[in-house]
């Protein structure tokens, strides 16, 4: 039988066929392969393709925009917005725009173009967390940024254009519309609860289990109970914390080694599929607070046609969470990923 | 310069990139072509093959779930929700959901297999939009139901699993969010100035003229300010009118003519391209309202990848609406088809 589920933060619902349910199989995927074929501008060597880099992690003293870095931060050579740009705010009749502030920035995950992020060390998985941070906290000092979105497209089908590792960041002088939806579900709970709708669904979560994939020490992944997209996973600190660039440093060790294991998780149970991923945190002026909880939302691409959800903003889900969940708890993994 | 827009009824912004403009040639399309083979269980003696039909025009007499008729509705033969569920509502914890209770139907819209919706006559197409008022006043008797949800998917790339032409109704127990934010988006407006937002676009988008893309007498086709996909488009009637169900005779009429201008017109420009439309209607409760305007929304599935856009919520947009419409309005349609 059909249901009907609502997600509790935003209050939107989602349908979960559980009759024509799918299976990992049933899903027609492109398989995700590093070609390697082609010119590119994220390999040693070519420093000079891209923009000037932002930063790099280099340990050998390497000069900027030469090799012998392990990480490093460009701006996107296509931006969507320009740091260049004023704030001027606009009206065109009933109508507002603001002129197209904003920072469009690549972080380049590792030099070895062969390699998938899942295919990294977590000691690179962490660099690239600390990337992230990093450069949240360098914007977060110009005043104008509200908002910074953190996300990696693996895969032509999630939008990757380049196939060499990497994830991306855009600063906005905006809050996006989805994040503002969820930090006032998350508020309006609190106010009736005095608690974090997050700390409460980890909670829940842990103790019923069906939906839980793995936990370590400070993280737990689970499949959400009204997902979007199936196989889709929630990566939160157990620990209520509102802002990603707030974690500590043993927090980011375990945050990459559950990280791993969750996209090591997603190659074996679906064939190495095209994913996004996507980081939810507090807005930048909000950094500090009890009633937001950040976390990673991955969602695979399965489905080669998402024509009906963007067309009506409603979703129907083939796989119920719990039925995810279970092929993602149980897919093989290393011991020494914990997670 | 890029932008940043925001939709003046849901607070939605988006990136309009005007740096990197693209133009109609500049997406790698697939064309949607009637192939023609295979079974089609939506084809004249077929009529066994589908759930028996809800109902049907035929004018020659002849009997139900036989060829004769020129438009039929039947039940999804894989229904997503199914109307013998209850209404049943249940708490998982901190969760909620309900059974799937629910309808799902397919209008097809001629027994002409080789036909798009484009292809057909103005007259065939006014049929169609007389299935779709004719269902929601059906579904409507049963309270149960809060909305329905009345979309197209054109193309596989757009989410079509059969060619033959169609369109698609989901009635349900639940008001999706979308439908539930613009109507609280355009409630807003109205109590802050005691006029419906969109009855103003309307006339600022006739005035300016720079996003308008028809008009017949009873509907205008415009592209939208700060829309989330190229070359999407908007048709609304120019008369308040809060839900479609309401629309008189000759407002299907002309709402039938400046559909097929307008579907003309994309194969036109984009060279036939796949394409969702969504019919954007007041809950059925709040049928008759003055805050609340019915329109169409059509979105040509013209980027391969929608990755980004439904793993942020977040979307950029490299076609400015001013030049989709000036592509769109250029486009050569006969004058027959008014609008």
């Amino acid at each position: 039988m059909p249901e009907l589920r609502k997600d509790p933060v935003t209050g939107r619902w989602v349908i979960i066929s559980t009759d024509r349910a799918k299976r990992p199989n049933d899903f027609v995927r492109e398989k995700v392969e590093i070609r390697g074929s082609g010119f590119c501008p994220f390999c040693y060597n070519h420093e000079s393709k891209t923009p000037p880099e932002i930063m790099a992690y280099r340990s050998d003293g390497s000069a900027p925009n030469t090799p012998g870095w392990s990480l490093r931060v460009v701006p996107n050579k296509f931006p969507a917005l320009r740091v260049e740009s004023s704030l001027y705010r606009q009206g065109e009749g009933l109508f507002d725009k603001m002129e197209g502030f904003g920072a469009h920035e690549v972080i380049i995950e590792s030099p070895e173009h062969s390699k998938t992020m899942a295919m990294l060390s977590p000691r690179q998985i962490e660099d690239v967390l600390w990337a992230f941070h990093d450069r949240i906290f360098d914007l977060k000092k110009d005043r104008r940024f509200k908002y910074v979105l953190i996300f990696k497209n693996h895969g032509e089908a999630a939008g990757a254009s380049l196939e060499h590792s990497h994830s991306q960041l855009i600063g906005l002088p905006i809050i996006p519309k989805r994040a503002l939806e969820e930090v006032a579900g998350a508020k309006e709970y609190f106010e009736y609860k005095d608690r974090c709708i997050y700390c409460d669904i980890i909670q829940q979560e842990t103790e019923t289990g069906v939906r839980m994939i793995a936990e370590n020490q400070a993280f737990v992944a689970i499949a959400p109970f009204a997902p979007r997209f199936p196989f889709e996973m929630w990566l939160l600190p157990k620990g209520h914390q509102s802002a990603y660039e707030q974690s500590l440093k043993h927090e980011y060790e375990q945050f990459a080694l559950i990280l791993k294991s969750m996209l090591m998780r997603l190659d074996h149970v679906l064939e190495q599929p095209a994913y996004n991923f996507v980081i939810h945190s507090s807005p930048l002026a909000e950094g500090s607070n009890d009633y937001y909880h950040w976390h990673m939302e991955i969602m695979p691409k399965l489905t080669k046609v998402a024509g009906f959800e963007w067309g009506t903003g409603f979703y129907i889900n083939p796989t119920p969470p719990e039925e995810a969940a279970k092929f993602l708890r149980e897919a093989d993994v290393p011991a020494s990923v914990v997670g």
